[in-house]
């Protein structure tokens, strides 16, 4: 097995507010978000299907034209190359996982 | 988007002591575990990727011989095909995350 301990992960800002830890596996990302309230994701897509799991808080969340509310134990399904974005309302935790591995979050 | 509300969800009982809710999307399935302390998952393998997100509570994981105490945070991969089982220390709530789909979580 790979075992990542609690202890070992380092969080770094990938944008302003978003911080967080990655696991890539053979063939999917997972993100491990914590998120300040008030910070915002602009409009953005890529190939990969992503599910974001709500952990704790409260995250407005816009894929197409859609916006939902999302609070802990919501689920999302964005679907490849939808445009999404977001704005944390409260502090946030959030797991979002993609299919295939983002390449652009190995560092 | 595909979107879940928190309360939508029905968990069911899948062995004694497991109960979860399941999203299956186009190359992933998510199941949402609440484990009651005590209860125990015999040995068993699968071809589909696993990825263990420990949520709430403390388990023990055995995959292949070695043996992991999760906690909240802990992140395991279990790789296609590798035997795993597993004892809830205490109360759990667990992510574990499959690729391909778990068709025999389809219901």
């Amino acid at each position: 097995m790979q075992y990542f301990d609690p202890e070992s992960f380092k969080d770094i800002e990938i944008a302003p507010g978003f911080t967080a830890h990655f696991v890539h596996t053979g063939n999917m990302t997972f993100s491990y978000w914590t998120i300040n309230a008030g910070a915002e994701l602009p409009g953005h897509f890529h190939p990969h299907e992503q599910v974001v799991n709500m952990i704790e808080g409260k995250f407005e969340l816009t894929v197409d034209a859609e916006t939902k509310i999302l609070t802990p134990g919501a689920v999302v399904i964005v679907p490849p190359n939808a445009t999404h974005s977001g704005k944390a309302i409260t502090d946030c935790r959030i797991l979002d996982v993609f299919h295939p591995v983002r390449e652009d979050y190995r560092r």
